[in-house]
Formats: C-alpha cells, structure tokens, sequence
C-alpha cells in the first residue's frame, strides 16, 4: 500500500471512530437510496434462499446429491466422462418393479402388472430428468449468475460509497486544515460512486420483468413435468384397468399333479390327488371374498373351481407306495 | 422343553448332519411346491423392497424422515399431539417466496409474483401431503400387513413343514427300529403341513387381482396428485403472464428528489437533481436491452423517461451549498 493509501485508511479509521465512539454524526444517504439498499440486500438474501431451496427441490436426498459430486470428482480424475445423473426416486421405485416383474415371469399377470408400472415410473423419472436440466439452465444458472456478478458489483460498489463517505465526512470535520478544493474533490467522488451504486441498484430493482420472467420459466418447467406425468401414468391407468379385468376373469389355475419322490424311488407317483374334480365357484367371488390362508374354506375364495388336489384335503389317511407295501 | 420335544430335535439334528455330511437323500419335494416356495420368497423380496422405495419416493430426504420420527416422539413424551407432517421441498420453496415476497412489499412486481408462486407451491405441497396419505393408506399399509401376517405365516409353515420332513426321514431311514404305524404318522404330519403351506403359498400367488389392484391404487393416487399439480401451476401461470405483461407497460418511475443531511442542516436541498426531465424511451425495449450497471447507458435501458436525476450524472461539479458559501 502506498504512502498516501495508508494517510486514506487513517483518516477513514478516524471518521469511523469518531462517530462510532464519539456519536459524531456522518453525512447522511437519501431514503431512496437507503431504501434500494435495503431492497437489494432483500433480493440477495432472496436469491440465496431460491438456489438452495430449488435445489433441495429438485434432488430431495442430499446423501445422493453428495454422492454424486463425489462421483463426477472421482470420474474426472479418472479421466472419465459419464453423465451420471441424480437418482430419480420414480426411477428407483420404477427400476425395482421391473426387477421383480421379470423375476415373477411373464406368466404372473402381478409381474406384468409390475413391469408395466415401473415402466412407466422410469418414463416419469425420466421427465423428471428433463425437468432437473431446465430449471437448472433457465432459473438456476441466471440466477446464480446474477448473484455471482450483478449483486457481487453493487456490494463492491456500495463498500466504495461508503468509504468515500468517510474520507469526506473526515476532510469535512477537518475542513480548517484542509483545503476546500480537496473537501470539494472528496465530495465529488463520494457523490460519483453514490450515483454508480444507485444507478446499479436501481437497474437491479427495476428489472421486475427480468426476475418474473424467469419464474414464469420455472412455472412453465415444472407444469411441463406435471404434464408428461399425467400422460404417462394416465396411459398406464388404462393398461392396469385391463389387466385388472383379465385378472379377474381368469377363472381356472391347473396344477400338475405332485410328486414326491422318497427314497430313489425318481418316479413313483404318490398319486394323492387323484380324486376326480367336482364343483365349481364363480369367478366374481375373487375380490370380494378373502379368506385367511389356513382356513378351512381358502382354497374356495380364488376363483378357480376346486382343483383335484383339494378334494383329497381333510384325508390325510393316504400312504405313499411304500408304505402300502 | 419336554423330554419327547427335545428327542425329536434329537432326530431331526441327526438327519440334517446324516444329509449334510453323508449325503443322505431326504424326501424331495415336488417341483410345484418349489415352484411356489421360489415364488413366496420373489414376493417377499419385493414386498421388501416396494416398501422402502415407495417410502423414499414419497420422503426422498432421510434427514427430515429422521428427524420427523425424533419429532413425534419427542412430542409424545412431551405429551403434544402435533400432526407435523414431512416436509415437502415444494412447500419449503413457496414458503420462501411467500416470505421474501411480502419483504419486497405490494408495490414491488416481483414481490407480487413471488407471493403468487409461493402459494401456488403450498398448495403443490398439499397435494403432495395428500398424496403422501393415499399412498401410505392404500398401497404401503396394506402391503406392510401383507408382509406381516400372510407371509410370516407362510414362513413359519415352510419352516414347520422342513421340520417334519426332517423327523419323517429320520423315522424311515430306522425303519427297522421305529414302528411303522410311527412312520405313516410322522408321514401324514409331514403331509399335512405340506399341504397347509402349499394352499398357503397358492392363495398367495393367486392373489394376483389384489396385488394389481393395489398397484392401480398406488398409479390412481399417482395421477391425481400429477393433475392437482398441474391445475394448480396452470392458473399460476396465466396470473404470472398477465403480471409480466402488466411490468412490461409499466413506463414510468418516479425518484423522489434526494436529499442528503450535511452536518446537521436536515433540510438542505442539495438540489443536484433538479433540472427538468427531458426525453423518453420505449418500454419495450425493456426485455431486449440489459446493459451492465455501471455502462453509460445503463439508466436508458429501463424503459422509463431518464428521471430529473439521471439528466445531472456525467455533471459532478455541482457543490453542496456548503461548500458554494
């Protein structure tokens, strides 16, 4: 620092003191310009609040959020490039149900069903993906950038109004020993910055169209999403009202009979369910009636007519071949 | 435990370690019931897993989850019946916009813009509440209870029937020493379990019609929420173009004359900005015009006529009366 900047600290040090110490009073800002400084202080504050809100709102989980930071540090230091997004919870819930849909086969109507919904829970995942990439090009980056270079600009500047305000207000108190042409010159440049600051201020608090305009994007990505999401799963409403029918009027379920083979005896039939099938129950019973497994009467609320097998149930008096030797 | 159930555990140890470590073959049960039991244990598995991610899903941060928990059962001791719900990142949003909308005050377009998304987010929120509820009540609940009750029983029957296997097997392979009439019952026992399982299992996986009907719900409850969402931010967003088209015509604004306080003299007009206002520009310039504050021009990209205060910059030579004695 140079000789005359360090003269400047002191004297502005010495105004400081004097009107923090000895109640000396400054030269005051006009309301307005106080009342923009407020404001401003107001949008920073704001922004603020919006970048991490939205964010939290966009990606709930902040142990996955730190995951992933983790995981694009680790993948660029190894050179990596993958485009590893947040994980969607539609998407894991979605990637669980085909998991399983799969696993149940394609003969289980559940699994088709299952299939079918996590599906279409990775199609709204996926639209979630979208709406991720948007808010965060259209709402998140201006306002990141206008916090990072608008607001940053007007606390520099306002720092500097201040401290010219001191330097002035100090050569004032002293205006017998110093010159009226410095007074004159501390005056101007103290009234100069005050204009550049309340110039930036105002451009900031007047751009009302700028800052509703970029939550009208934010409006608009988020009633896109809703949008697709209804579509999707209203698609997927339909196609589980049918498999529901199908469901339901699928009246008969055949077993094969059961073998159990005992001691290397591989083929011997044990020929317990061999009865005939008699009877029947009618399909439409299947929602409404829903029995304990274990009760006498469950095998009858399926709305499959009573296989061979039940019949023989409530005879336990059969023996296996060897056995009945 | 008794003597007899301690000598059966006997038995049943002593054909386990004869299959695992002579390599005894025990009875093979038939293809059909393995088929089932492989079926029971996919369902528990996903049963499992459908209830963690439907939880994250709809709470996808564990933090709050956690915290929520601490919470209740903090209020329990302290005797408080708080309904205090999770809290939704839409609703922690709006409540900001909410909050710094009314900080920015009625007059500020912005401000008002701001106050209408938040409530509009709130009410997103309470959509969400709603939906958190429907799903907890028709999909997770019943699914939980379908965990508890029907598949613990049919695990405790599985187990139950390996048992008997087990004493069966051991019972056959001594036949000589046991008396055949012990066998045929340790057989029908075996039996008999094999068979409540079995029509356990069956009930279970022939429940496909619930199990489809419960995901319908969860997809009905899915879609109601998406359509509530996406009313609620459709109104928003006609209100937020009409509010952007109002700030758009919005030409003028008014700067009351600044006055800045010099030692004491509280009512001294500085009267810097006191010349006539001259000239205007259009407000549509306004969203194509963003000149960085500070740049010359700055003040004439707003869309209102340069204010009296505008038409003095460039002119610091003005002199507060002061300095003009």
């Amino acid at each position: 620092m140079s000789v005359s900047g360090m003269k400047k600290q002191l004297h502005k040090a010495s105004q400081l003191l004097n009107e923090r110490l000895m109640g000396d009073e400054g030269t005051k800002l006009d309301e307005d310009f106080l009342k923009m400084e407020k404001g401003v202080s107001v949008i920073h504050a704001l922004l603020a609040e919006l970048l991490s809100r939205t964010t939290e709102f966009l990606q709930p989980n902040p142990a996955y959020r730190a995951k992933l930071s983790m995981l694009t540090t680790m993948s660029r230091i190894r050179g990596q490039a993958r485009a590893t997004g947040y994980p969607q919870t539609e998407g894991m819930l979605g990637d669980r149900m085909l998991l399983y849909g799969q696993k149940l086969g394609a003969a289980s109507e559940f699994g088709g069903a299952l299939t079918a919904v996590g599906g279409a829970l990775q199609q709204v995942s996926q639209a979630r993906d979208a709406l991720d990439v948007s808010v965060k090009r259209s709402f998140i980056d201006p306002l990141q950038n206008l916090h990072n270079t608008e607001l940053k600009e007007i606390k520099y500047q306002l720092k500097k109004v201040n401290g010219r305000r001191l330097d002035f207000d100090y050569k004032r108190r002293r205006s017998g020993k110093v010159p009226a042409e410095e007074v004159r010159q501390a005056w101007e440049k103290f009234i100069t910055s005050k204009e550049l600051a309340e110039r930036s201020m105002f451009i900031l608090l007047q751009n009302d169209v700028d800052q509703i305009s970029r939550l009208a994007t934010l409006v608009t990505a988020l009633l896109d999403f809703h949008r697709s999401a209804h579509r999707i799963l209203l698609g997927l409403h339909g196609n589980l009202q049918a498999r529901l029918t199908a469901a339901s009027n699928k009246r008969e379920r055949r077993f094969r009979s059961k073998k159990i083979r005992v001691r290397g005896d591989h083929s011997s039939n044990i020929g317990f369910y061999d009865q005939p099938s008699s009877g029947s129950c009618s399909g439409d019973q299947f929602t409404v009636l829903r029995s304990r497994p274990g009760s006498p009467n469950s095998s009858y609320a399926l709305g499959s007519p009573p296989s061979r097998q039940q019949q023989s149930r409530g005879n336990p008096s059969y023996l296996p071949p060897f056995l009945q030797e």
